[in-house]
């Protein structure tokens, strides 16, 4: 692994001098549904009472972003606005009051945040702070509803998911910022950011997936791999992909999947093919398309019993769940996975130390880099499908 | 207690000279949907090959079983039919190959039953048997496709869950067969057959309720008021009853809940008026009356992150999940649960001896006593929510 660059001590020595001042740099500003991005200089604010200012290095893209920039859903327009959520970077500077940071320590934000307080981050049994949870509609900062961002001429820039990465300087709330092992490599870190996180801990900590035991992914995109490899790491005996791109068998197969299944292959529906192939069903299934028809053949996939479904895509139809009640009482489960049910600040600097270790395998999932300047292209990519992940380099 | 009826061991010394023989009894039959039972006499083959021939003494009714007497569905329309799942009774002979019961010994029936072989009953996570699990189209026995009951000219009566408990002689397969310490006060045990064991369980096994949790409970009739009896017997510190009807309200307060709501008291949705009693919602709710309207209430009225829903009620319109798949990210879960998560032959005589030791205060539970022949009456009790548990004595 080459050392990332912008880690030098020099380097977190010139930031110091940009304490408490505006810091001029470029991002890739959105501007309206689906527009190119543009890189411009913007203005960014120090970080007030318990946030963070980041020098980004790495930011990679990923569906969520993509969803945005088109503009998907009305409630998502809002311009001009600084996208981004899956990044890596250095404290350059932390707000009153921060103090499990400081200026050049490595950081990953987190748009599933975590302040370790209120009653859901005391509760064992979630991952959603009560005031830094995953909020899709939220695009300024928490401290005092104003934008940290804003153009030379002064103008408010918004931003995004509790994260903003696509500039060389964000501010995040720290109970946004997770501070990892400075050996850990710093580009690789930016999956934990959000879709290795989200997928991996699906199978880890929402299905706890046992050893020897079936699963099934449907819709191989990071997040869906990453629960593939949650799935293989945990000791899963079979591991099924299901997706209708047959380019995403290969690289499936490089990353452990045993089976594979294209729904256009067959006219049977796919969870009879699964329910045929494991002797009644999978143990776990793994929804990471964002369809509700998919949705009901991984619901349909798994045993009865125990079967159970978790939920990763996003659904922004306003379709209701295509489940019939008394179907519960077959003793399938659904269930919805945010972040992977980890709590960022607490449990990623131990994720990312396995990581290093070598228990979870990252290397596949970055299949591109490109520089900053290039991040249109690199959107392209993920819309086409040929990319799991293009990091930017900043 | 009084010794309940029938249980001397002259009655068990007159009963061995049936053993292998036809025996004529009488029992209550339903010849049309929502016509009243007609006591007859009828005939009941003896056990074949694993199965068991019960002397009823004590049975009861239930919603399910007014469901089948309406023939609220085209599908529940069998007839003639020995309807009721709900009884304790004698073992008066059983079938080749039966080793852990024999005539004499105290039983309860279970709908759903427990074969110890199959997939699923070696499965810690489920009480669904493969072969006998609460089957609501089964008429006949599962050996032979026949029925063990007919008319006294010789036509066929319909058998119903397994079970048929509405006559003075029954035949189960010992699947379906728990067998009880004969020290049991057997007609109390009746309610182990499926109210009590559906909605305790429900909270024991399937909620796994937690001490000083808070509950609420939507539908008070005696599965909603078990789920009640569960949680409380658990430590839930907060269990809210919720029915239109204001008479449950008496019942529920002696039965250990510590708020009711009457949803025709107050404009508000309950789940709103819910959340505000408790600062977010209650962590476990109970569905427990077959509506969907009802059970979105149930589902809003648990508190995101962590809340809970079990859904124990019949939903019999082909309506799907009034649930939005974004709404699972907030945290809330909905589960099934029958039988109340029970494996009933591994688990239920343990439950029995609970009782025996005021564990689980059943008193409340049995409202009305009548004899069989009056079966008709009974059975309008439960229509007009006047009883809980009507015992009917043979
Ligand atoms: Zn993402
Ligand atoms: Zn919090
Ligand atoms: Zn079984
Ligand atoms: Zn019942």
């Amino acid at each position: 692994m080459q050392k990332p660059q912008g880690e030098s001590v020099s380097g977190v020595h010139t930031e110091s001098e940009t304490t408490g001042k505006v810091i001029t740099c470029k991002a890739a500003v959105v501007l309206g549904p689906g527009q190119p991005f543009v890189i411009e200089e913007i203005q960014v604010d120090p970080p007030q009472k318990m946030e963070v200012r980041v020098k980004i290095l790495y930011t990679s893209i990923c569906h969520t972003d993509l969803s945005y920039w088109k503009g998907e859903s009305e409630a998502y327009r809002v311009y001009p606005r600084i996208l981004g959520h899956e990044a890596a970077g250095i404290v350059e500077s932390v707000g009153e009051g921060v103090v499990d940071m400081r200026k050049g320590d490595h950081v990953i934000p987190i748009f599933n945040g975590e302040c370790g307080d209120c009653v859901y981050c005391k509760c064992d049994k979630t991952n959603l702070c009560e005031r830094f949870r995953v909020h899709p509609l939220r695009s300024v900062m928490v401290n005092d509803g104003n934008c940290r961002f804003s153009t030379k001429d002064g103008k408010p820039i918004f931003h995004f998911l509790n994260t903003s990465t696509f500039t060389e300087y964000t501010v995040l709330h720290s109970a946004c910022v997770v501070k990892i092992d400075s050996k850990a490599p710093l580009k690789k870190m930016i999956l934990l950011s959000c879709g290795v996180s989200s997928g991996l801990g699906a199978a880890w900590n929402t299905a706890k997936v046992q050893a020897g035991s079936s699963v099934a992914i449907f819709g191989l995109g990071s997040v869906g791999l990453a629960a593939a490899e949650g799935a293989r790491t945990r000791g899963a005996s079979k591991i099924i992909g299901v997706d209708i791109n047959p380019n995403k068998f290969i690289k499936g197969k490089a990353m452990g999947l045993t089976d594979f299944i294209n729904p256009n292959d067959s006219k049977n529906p796919v969870h009879e093919i699964i329910q045929e192939m494991t002797g009644g069903g999978v143990d776990y299934s793994f929804e990471c398309a964002g369809n509700l028809d998919v949705l009901r053949e991984a619901f349909l996939s798994t045993h009865e019993g125990w079967g159970m479904t978790v939920l990763l895509g996003i659904h922004p139809t306003p379709r209701m769940l295509p489940i019939h009640p008394m179907e519960l009482f077959d003793g399938r489960r659904i269930i919805g996975s945010v972040f992977g049910d980890f709590k960022g600040k607490t449990q990623l600097p131990h994720f990312a130390q396995q990581c290093m270790r070598g228990v979870v395998n990252l290397d596949e999932f970055i299949t591109h880099e490109l520089p900053f300047e290039k991040i249109n292209e690199a959107f392209q990519l993920l819309a086409d499908g040929k990319s799991l992940r293009c990091v930017l380099h900043l």
